[in-house]
């Protein structure tokens, strides 16, 4: 089947017809800061563009940041993304466009790319785990995104790793992401050493052998193998594919996380843990994947 | 479709006929402690004495302790049986009772049953957790248990709660079981009173009133609803069923593992919470089910 793909980021909309993972024909542009009735305007146009020269496309596929009304097909909210609050977006596109829509979050999205056509594609389950400024992901079985019964099934970065730890940017103390997200590392580092220190200048020195540096660093490894390692405890998945900024550090990190993992796992039989392959491409043809899975079957809300 | 459902215990064997979750006919004996060969030729007895009766029955499931090696249809080990280890219960129970026999853990047995017949009957998704001397569970989405690449999903009570806690029974620091399990209870009220104290006197004290035996109960249920929460986190499941003897305390301790629940979901929408309806049956009536559902269908390793 093929599908359009629609990725909504609170700077740029990208958009492709895809077919099978394939990207046949793409569009980019900036995302309008001017409120929800623009930023749907915009996507309807750059889908409409594809849409002409590829009439084929059987349904519309949108991924979209912020907690989702997935029965609504509304988004809540987008924190990034100025006036998206309460946005009738799959009503709005399925009206201009014509075409069924399915809206699906950004991280189970590009997620889900991984697991059908990128890292995980020989895998029957997996895991995607962003390690980014957070830490955020998606879960995915056979052919099909777990959402969960509210659409939060994925937000493995607030799992609570150190009750009493750091409090996060949820006002919640000891979860995964803030204990190991690339944010939390700079916090950290800025603290160590009495100035602003970026993720980036953290892993500079660590890899410098900065004794300080280093100690932060397998911390956030640490934490990442425990959050890794509850997971495989909840749904032992055949793998986890690690995309996002701290993932693209190379060996240097993620030899320290398969270690952790390794030692939080006490023996348990170790998943694949791979690096995402798709990069900017993993957003639109995971959209447009969901919308051929969901309108080729009924979904399972809770599956 | 009717069938057979076996529940292996430490102590006994117990077996029943059933359809659709009702039990027509059931029959129990002790567990022989002579080794593998005598506790499969009494399950062989104790099934073939129904079916004689029962010829209508399709399939036989047998719900099992221990790491099972699910592809090859073997108990790894069962630490609770004597001389059971790496026994091929598949093969000796499909040759000597000529049907088809599903192997399943004995927790998802049992939650499988309250997923599809009892306290979760409604729900699209859910996960069972037996809150006993140690802590277990079941993954159940759909109609499907969901087992994970290694037999290992619900193994719910390793989660590691609290890096640097106390040690687990498996070496582990800091896992739920080590915080929350009955036994663990039973070890900081030793500590507390210098002197051996029971969990059930444990909660004895606690409803009389006494604070040190409160401070113990609140923190294994502070524990418990950051393990559920944490579960809530990775896959939203519609609700919990609570089974084993800590949940059988009511509504004393599960107010607190609600309200531990809901301060470590920190606004997440609640799901469903709920204490076990099946009682003594659940482990026939899963594992019958179990066999019905995997020979309808082709099983799906992963999920």
């Amino acid at each position: 089947m093929i599908t359009l793909g629609l990725d909504l980021g609170g700077t740029k909309i990208a958009a492709a017809v895809v077919r099978d993972g394939e990207v046949l024909a793409r569009r980019r542009r900036a995302t309008p800061q001017t409120g929800a009735a623009d930023v749907i305007a915009a996507l309807v146009e750059t889908a409409a563009a594809l849409l002409e020269r590829h009439p084929e496309a059987e349904a519309v596929g949108i991924g979209c940041p912020g907690p989702l009304d997935f029965e609504r097909g509304r988004v809540r909210f987008a924190p990034n993304i100025a006036g998206m609050e309460d946005a009738p977006l799959v009503a709005a596109l399925t009206e201009q466009l014509a075409l069924p829509v399915v809206l699906e979050n950004d991280a189970n999205a590009a997620g889900y790319a991984e697991h059908r056509y990128g890292a995980a594609r020989d895998l029957v389950s997996s895991v995607y785990v962003t390690l980014s400024t957070g830490i955020g992901g998606g879960v995915f079985v056979g052919d099909r995104v777990l959402r969960g019964a509210h659409g939060l099934a994925g937000e493995i970065g607030h799992m609570t790793l150190l009750p009493g730890g750091p409090v996060g940017g949820d006002g919640h103390s000891g979860s995964w992401e803030a204990l190991a997200a690339g944010r939390s590392m700079a916090r950290d580092a800025s603290y160590v050493f009495s100035r602003e220190v970026s993720t980036a200048e953290l892993f500079e020195r660590a890899r410098d052998g900065d004794a300080k540096a280093l100690a932060i660093v397998d911390n956030a490894a640490h934490f990442t193998g425990v959050g890794l390692a509850n997971i495989v405890k909840v749904i032992d998945p055949h793998g986890f594919v690690l995309g996002g900024g701290v993932s693209g550090v190379g060996p240097f990190y993620l030899d320290r996380v398969r270690a952790a993992l390794e030692r939080a796992s006490h023996g348990y039989p170790q998943p694949e843990l791979r690096v995402a392959e798709l990069g900017d491409d993993a957003g639109v043809i995971g959209a447009a994947a969901v919308a051929a899975v969901e309108t080729a079957a009924a979904p399972v809300t809770g599956g």
